[in-house]
């Protein structure tokens, strides 16, 4: 509709006919074509660098009235990464309590749609730093460093949920060893390598480990109009366009709270990109 | 009842008052006793052993009119260890496709009950000699020799569900490649060391891998009665108590289809043990 904010995620396009766009799962469709840096068109997509953009209306999302655009932009790409696999993995029932391994983009967001959902929250973080951030900036219930072997074999057993949204390889033992019975951890990362699975807590504790990847356009409209009706949004740092490099390197250090939003209304022209 | 024909799994006792108890699943209660080599009561289970055993009602299971007590026995465990597994992750869909990852007293039943369950059913395996066995005499539908990469290959995304049995420490991957997008793979044998799970295809595809382990008294109950109308039993090799020590080395070396079963009646008071 004329006038309506909307919002472009992580896709730009899919083939509209296999089985995995007919289920709404359009992420899933070999031929998804992402919003940056993919070959389309005979062009390249740049995503947040264009100042326009083309796009099938199957592609884009209705911006709740309520949301700010710049804070909510980052729920296109991180929130639904984290908000589908909650759904699928059945994570949502109020009052069990949530493991957000990792806390960064997604980590900060799997906080939020969790206290939303009704969830005991509880970081698990290599960060010593980040215990005062999650809980008090946050509104995580609790913070665990996971170098600290007392704190992690108190919370053995004690957690129903993980979202596991750690970067780099990692073993995946001692997180099963936080989950209960029947606990559930699903990956949203995407480490380079294997990770270690042990056999003997998934099968005595029948727990699960699964992936996810970002979401289908569907749920990714159902994501937003959550976090419209419970205000979630990401926590992040408006640049201009001419601050970019700076952005990309303090990126690389990790240095961000928690995702960088280009602004570029008037500052892409004004750029030497 | 009196005269009723009855059998006893895996479990003898449990605490009966946990939350595990309460839920049926007293296969997870932390204190319960296995029927073999467990401490209990001031002596120690001896299982299949015995001539003579005393359980607690909850252990005992009706065992149905029509199955053979002894191509039976072993479904109270082998056959409820991967009867669980599919109704709990929901591979039962009929028309679905099921692969049996390693062929042995789990994996022959596992072929059962997916057939049972309307699936088409492939095994997939290490020994090329199993094939003939698997498809003619346990009714799979088809075979992949695990060591054949082009065989692999072909039956890329082809799978929705895995039962893995497979007792060694072996890698994801190339099972996970097997299964289609949300495919399920669970474990449910005990190899020793940790399995290497790479994170693309789990994410990529939203698998899951998840464990169980046998099951609890209703549900094994449930199993049972499933096998009695489907008329699902073990392949056995049914020896005498003196025979046992041959039956040990012969299944040392894995020659065995699929289970041994000894007869108690009359051979145990003759035996040396």
């Amino acid at each position: 509709m004329k006038g309506q904010r909307v919002g472009v995620g992580v896709m730009v396009d899919s083939c509209q006919e296999c089985e995995c766009c007919e289920q709404d799962l359009e992420n899933h469709c070999p031929e998804h074509v992402l919003t940056y840096n993919s070959p389309y068109k005979g062009t390249q997509t740049r995503g947040g660098y264009s100042d326009l953009i083309v796009v099938h209306q199957r592609y884009v999302l209705y911006f709740p009235n309520d949301l700010p655009l710049a804070a909510g932009a980052p729920l296109l790409c991180a929130g639904i990464t984290v908000y589908s696999p909650m759904k699928y993995y059945g994570m949502t029932e109020p009052g069990k309590h949530l493991g957000v391994a990792g806390l960064g983009g997604l980590g900060h967001l799997a906080i939020k749609f969790g206290k939303a959902f009704g969830l005991k929250v509880t970081v698990i973080s290599s960060s010593p730093n980040k215990e005062a951030e999650a809980i008090h900036n946050l509104g995580a219930d609790s913070f665990i460093l996971s170098s600290d072997p007392e704190k992690m074999k108190a919370a053995t057993g004690t957690m129903d949920y993980i979202i596991d949204t750690i970067p780099a390889v990692h073993p995946l033992g001692p997180l099963l060893d936080l989950l209960k019975l029947n606990g559930k951890l699903a990956v949203v990362a995407l480490p380079g390598g294997a990770l270690q699975l042990p056999v003997f807590p998934l099968v005595m504790g029948r727990k699960l480990v699964g992936g996810s990847y970002f979401g289908g356009m569907k749920e990714t409209q159902e994501m937003l109009d959550f976090c419209g009706k419970h205000n979630i949004t990401a926590d992040i740092e408006l640049i201009k366009m001419n601050e970019i490099n700076i952005a990309m390197e303090r990126l690389s250090r990790g240095d961000v709270k928690y995702r960088f939003v280009i602004n570029i209304w008037n500052t892409l022209s004004s750029s030497n990109i």
